[in-house]
C-alpha cells in the first residue's frame, strides 16, 4: 500500500487523537485572545495549507462574524511593505512550520502590532517558535509527499480556533464525532471511487467546484490531482466559472463537483444541470442528494453533519480519488515528479 | 475586426479620456473617507473584475498599507452572515453594476457600517445606486464579451482610488502617460505575438504565472484564454505553481510568465530556469531582462515604470495573445460559446 493511502484511511484515527490536544491548544488562545476585539483576521499559508486557510476564511467569517482575509506573502517578503496591523489577527499554517514566507509574514504582522497564531505539525518548528500562540495538528509524521492527514488536522485546528474566537456551539456540533464519521465513509467511497478512477485513467484534465464550505474542498481535490495523477486540474469556486471559465467545457470533460445541502445547494443544482446539457462527464461527491442526482456518477457522503463540518468528509473523496488514479495510471503517488515534502518560497 | 481587438486597441485612448475623470471622482472618495483610520479593506468581483480586486489588494497594500482581503460573497448572500465590519471600506468592483453579489454583498457591509465605494462602467447601476461612493471607468459601452478596456480602467480606478486614500506620488509616478505607453506596447507587441499564436494553434492548456503585481495579470491573461480560445487555460502565482502544482508541466506545455525588475525578478528566473529544464515551451511578457531571456518567446515591454503601473501594459500581451489565438483557431472572439455579457451570481 503506498504512504499516500494509509495515511489516508489513517485520517479517523489521527483527528480522533489530535482533537483533545487542539482543544487544549485553542484554551491558550482563549486566554489571550478571548475577550479581544479583533481588528481583522488574516491567514497566511501555501500549498495545501492554503485551502486549509481558505477553509479558514469561510469559517471564521460564518462562525465567529470576523472579516477574514488571506495575506498575499510578497508584499512582506519580497516587496518589503509594512502593514497597518495593529489589533488584527494573523494566522499561518505550514505543516512542516518551516515555510519562509508564512514564517516572514507571521514576523513582520507580530512587528507592527497583530496578534500571531501558527498552526503546524511541529511544535518546536521555527513558526511555532515565533508565533505567539500554537495549535498543533498532532497528525504524526506525514511521509507521502501529498498532504492528506496535515490537511484534515488543519481543518480540526481551525474549527477549535473558532471555538477559542467564540463560535457559536451549535454551529460546530458533532465535531468530536467526525472521526468515526470520516472512518465510514472512506470504507462507504474508497471501491466505488476506485471503479470511477479506472474510468478516467487516460484523462488529462479535469475540472473540480464548489461553493462556500465545499469550495477549498474543491481546491485541495485539484491540486491532489495535478500532485499525484499530474492531471491539468482546475480547482474553482463554482459561482467563478460562470463568470467566463465555463466556456472551456467540452463533451466528455471530466468535472467533478463538491457539494452540501442548503445553502448553496441550488446554485450548484442549476450548474450541474448546465454541465451535463453540455455533455460533461460531472461526478458528484457530498451530501446533497439533489445534486448526487444530477451526476452521471455520485458519491454520497450519508451523514447529516453542519456545513462547517463537512468539508472533513467530501475531501475524503477527493483524495481517494487522487491516490485511486494514479494506480490506475500506473504512477507512484509516493513519488509525484519534482515535489519534495516541503518547499520553500519567499 | 472583431469587436474585441478593436476594444484591445483603444485601450490608449480610453484610458487618456478616463483618467481626467477618475482623479476626479476620487476627489470625492479623498474628502469623505480620507482623514479616517480604516479597520480593513474588503473587495468584492467575480471574473475579470475579480483579477482587478486582486490588483487592488497589492495596490492598497503597497502603496497605502491598509491590510486588504477579497470577499467571499456567498458569506453573505447565500449563507445571509453579518460580520462586523465597523470602520471597514468595502469595494465593490463590478463593470455592469448589475453584479448580484457584489450588489449584495456591499449592501451588507454598508449595513454593518462599513463605507463602500462602487467601481463600475455604469454611474447609474444598481451597484453606483447602492455605494456611499462610485468611481466610474469611462470606458464606454464594452461590446466584446471579453472583458478588456473595463479592465484596464478598473486598474486605473483603483490607482485614482490609492491615491485619494494618500499613496505616496512617487510610487505611482508617471501614471498619467501610461495611455501612450499603452499604444506604444501594442504597436509593438502585436505582431510578434500574432506570429507567436500561431506556433500555438493546436495548443489545449497552458500555464499562466507572475508574482506579486503581475499575478493578478496571470490570472486575467488565463481567463481571456479560457474565454476566447477554449483552452485549459490555468492561472496561479509563481510561488504557489512551486508548491505542488509544477508536478504537471510536460514536455512542450506552453507556459507563460509576467515578470517586472526587481524584488520578483530573482524568484521568477529561478522558476524559468527550472521551467525550461523540464522542456516547458516558456514565453515570457514583460520589462524583466533576466527572465525575458529564459523564454524560448519574448515579448518585452520597454518602458521603466513603477511597478504597480506595469500591469496596464502586461496585460496588454496577454489581451493580444488571446484575440489573435482566437483567430488562429478559427475561432471568433466576439462569439465566446455559453457566455453572455453581464453574468449574475449570488
Amino acid at each position: 500500500m503506498s504512504k499516500m493511502r494509509s495515511e489516508i484511511l489513517s485520517q479517523g484515527k489521527v483527528l480522533a487523537q489530535a482533537i483533545p490536544q487542539q482543544l487544549r491548544d485553542a484554551e491558550a488562545v482563549r486566554t489571550v485572545l478571548g475577550g479581544q476585539p479583533l481588528r481583522f483576521v488574516s491567514i497566511v499559508a501555501r500549498g495545501t495549507s492554503d485551502h486549509a486557510a481558505v477553509y479558514g476564511q469561510y469559517l471564521l467569517q460564518y462562525a465567529n462574524g470576523l472579516p477574514v482575509g488571506l495575506a498575499t506573502p510578497s508584499i512582506h517578503t519580497l516587496y518589503h511593505k509594512q502593514l497597518n496591523m495593529e489589533g488584527g489577527l494573523v494566522i499561518g499554517i505550514s505543516q512542516s512550520g518551516q515555510g519562509t514566507d508564512v514564517i516572514e509574514t507571521l514576523e513582520q504582522a507580530r512587528t507592527a502590532g497583530a496578534s500571531t497564531v501558527a498552526i503546524t505539525n511541529d511544535l518546536s518548528s521555527p513558526l511555532a517558535q515565533m508565533a505567539q500562540l500554537a495549535i498543533g495538528l498532532y497528525a504524526g509524521a506525514e511521509e507521502s509527499v501529498a498532504a492528506t492527514k496535515t490537511f484534515t488536522t488543519s481543518l480540526s485546528a481551525l474549527i477549535c480556533l473558532g471555538k477559542a474566537l467564540g463560535a457559536p456551539e451549535e454551529l460546530l456540533e458533532g465535531f468530536e464525532e467526525l472521526p468515526e464519521k470520516m472512518d465510514a465513509t472512506m470504507n462507504a467511497l474508497d471501491a466505488p471511487i476506485a471503479q470511477f478512477a479506472s474510468t478516467l485513467k487516460d484523462a488529462q484534465d479535469l475540472v473540480s467546484l464548489g461553493r462556500g464550505f465545499q469550495y477549498p474542498i474543491a481546491l485541495e481535490a485539484a491540486l491532489k490531482l495535478k500532485e499525484t495523477c499530474y492531471l491539468m486540474a482546475m480547482g474553482m469556486s463554482s459561482a467563478d466559472f460562470l463568470h467566463g471559465p465555463i466556456a472551456i467545457v467540452e463533451r466528455q470533460m471530466p468535472i467533478l463537483m463538491f457539494g452540501a445541502p442548503g445553502s448553496t445547494s441550488q446554485m450548484q443544482v442549476e450548474l450541474a444541470q448546465r454541465l451535463r446539457d453540455l455533455g460533461a462527464n460531472l461526478a458528484v461527491i457530498g451530501s446533497d442528494k439533489e445534486l448526487l442526482a444530477k451526476g452521471s456518477a455520485a458519491f454520497p457522503v450519508e451523514f447529516d453533519v453542519t456545513e462547517p463540518l463537512l468539508p472533513l468528509l467530501t475531501i475524503l473523496g477527493g483524495q481517494l480519488l487522487s491516490c485511486n488514479l494514479a494506480s490506475a495510471k500506473g504512477l507512484d503517488p509516493d513519488k509525484p515528479r519534482g515535489l519534495q515534502k516541503v518547499t520553500k518560497t519567499r
